[in-house]
């Protein structure tokens, strides 16, 4: 008897994990669990009101990151930085960190160290603990990051509460990671053209790194919104509906939408982007909102809320970007023009 | 200037983690662990006398197992059993699991849906909620696990407690792991042998594997000794150091003699060794003592007590393997001639 063989490109990253929870059998769906399987980071009661907050990421060489220009400390920096950012869209405040790491052997001690000073670096900033993890080897360089984090209980926030009438709105600006990775990939390529046997012109069409700090710094060593986390805190606002922008704005509103039953219209000529994204996209031909929408890994939170409730924030905290429709309008993207276009989930695929 | 080149293998494995504690700054000294970096797993009081433990491992495809002959299914399982078994060596009870994939595109959904089928059984067996994880695309299959616990805060044991003059035990028996890696792997080769181009006569010296079910399954589809550990609550029994056998009896007595400053003799003719584990080193005309010393993945608890606190439980309930001497005395070896030898800690290393 044959069993099938479905390439897991064939039903997707999403399809696959609807296809395992199934296989887990109880497991995904014990009691303990406050919130279930597919969310940023899964959420158990532990006591006193208080919520335990839990996420686990994978970081691959050749998948999530490129050692030729991403410098180790930069990078363990970003494995922390991108977990206690799915901590912060739970609405919650991020307290141990385990980190296991697969070592290739073309990796030295004191590069480990360096990979550690960033990792440290991050855990200090995020008033994490790093309470331990394991050490094995590998073919490529592999590091598994596991963040726990808590709250109380009434103040996590899923994916899903929003309601039509709402409005979307996101903590800064978007698409600057994707100038960046764009940037610093024009720049190896130009620098591997400068080697013998390139042709030694090329690279004077290469960006000027120097001009672009901005978007550079933010996808090598990009800023978990735990700001903004605190001053909701602080400030009394809880969003009703709440994800990071990993994937892109474009998939964390489909996200949002099917998470929450609903439609979501976003508007084209709203989307916060930082001038020196602009210029990047200028300079390589890009388009910036392309990024926004699809680039990812720009760990703002994007998140809803009846327009009223934004009062006690401050005007520069967040920028409204759209706004929460009925589901059967599905997500959208609105013009400058006015014209109303379907907008795509895209993102990211890892198959 | 050039940074150094330090291979990680000139300074090992337990080097490396100490160079990475140095590296993480303050983050790997926060006061909210209440056992630092190092033990089995992390641990952090949550109030209400309450503790947390947290433990994260790596499983990488061709360095932990061989999918050629570790069906899918007890691989998933076994990689779940082990971190459970890290949360028993420190006395506590696992309460939830993450797991992190890499996934190579060798792997089909069915392939990954029999993986996550043994994950869920493990969980199940264990009283694990599956709170997550992340799927991403990998050269090589990897596995990320890790899993909490919780234990009343002063029940929780680590590797360092003991003194002189304790016993020391062990839940079962050793060396059956590392029989059954050695049956499947004579087992591939006597099956490389069957294909065309081989002799056709090899097979004839492989195993039955049918004659060794125990060892076979230990290696394949381990169990975890919360049992044990049930037992001890249930009994008020605490002992006063604690690790698991991941790495070898030889290592972990190793473990516990540095962590609590102690000597420690083991009697070589009362390490319990299963019966299929000592025909299968006849049949493979190995020494079943190595196995049980230096195998490791047997997943037993290694444990020390005064002797007199052993009455509160059943007696095939542990064995007495060794005892607890000065320091001074280091770690050593009784044999049945009565020549007391040094006893190298061996283990697998990775490096």
């Amino acid at each position: 008897m044959d069993t099938p063989f479905t390439p897991i490109s064939e039903i997707g990253e999403f399809g696959l994990i609807e296809r395992l929870r199934q296989s887990l059998g109880d497991a995904a769906h014990a009691n303990r669990l406050a919130v279930p399987i597919g969310d940023d980071a899964a959420v158990a009661a532990i006591g006193n009101g208080r919520a335990q907050v839990l996420t686990t990421d994978l970081f691959v060489e050749g998948v999530h990151f490129d050692r030729t220009f991403a410098p180790l400390r930069a990078l363990g920096w970003k494995c922390i930085a991108a977990s206690v950012s799915d901590v912060c869209a739970m609405n919650a405040e991020p307290t141990l960190a385990t980190v296991a790491l697969g070592v290739p052997n073309n990796l030295s001690v004191e590069n480990a160290e360096t990979l550690y000073t960033g990792i440290g670096q991050a855990c200090e900033r995020y008033g994490l603990a790093l309470a331990g993890g394991d050490i094995t080897a590998s073919a490529r360089l592999v590091i598994s990051v596991t963040v726990l984090g808590e709250a109380d209980a009434e103040r996590v926030v899923t994916r899903a509460g929003t309601v039509p009438g709402e409005v979307v709105c996101i903590t800064g600006d978007v698409g600057a990671s994707a100038a960046g990775l764009q940037l610093l990939l024009k720049g190896k390529e130009a620098l591997a053209k400068e080697t013998p046997g390139g042709d030694g012109a090329a690279d004077r069409r290469a960006p000027e790194l120097a001009d672009f700090p901005v978007p550079i710094e933010r996808h090598l060593m990009p800023q978990a919104r735990l700001d903004r986390v605190r001053l909701w805190h602080e400030t009394g606002f809880r969003p009703t509906s709440l994800i990071d922008v990993s994937d892109g704005v474009a998939s964390e509103a489909h996200h949002l939408s099917v998470a929450s039953t609903v439609g979501i219209t976003l508007e084209a000529g709203m989307l916060p982007v930082h001038r020196q994204t602009m210029a990047a996209a200028e300079l390589l031909e890009e388009r910036a909102e392309a990024w926004a929408l699809y680039g990812g890994e720009d760990y703002e939170l994007l998140f809803t809320t009846p327009k009223d409730a934004l009062s006690v924030l401050p005007e520069d905290a967040y920028a409204i970007i759209g706004e929460v429709v009925e589901p059967e309008e599905g997500v959208s993207l609105r013009m400058p023009d006015g014209n109303v276009i379907p907008l795509d989930p895209r993102g990211f695929t890892h198959f």
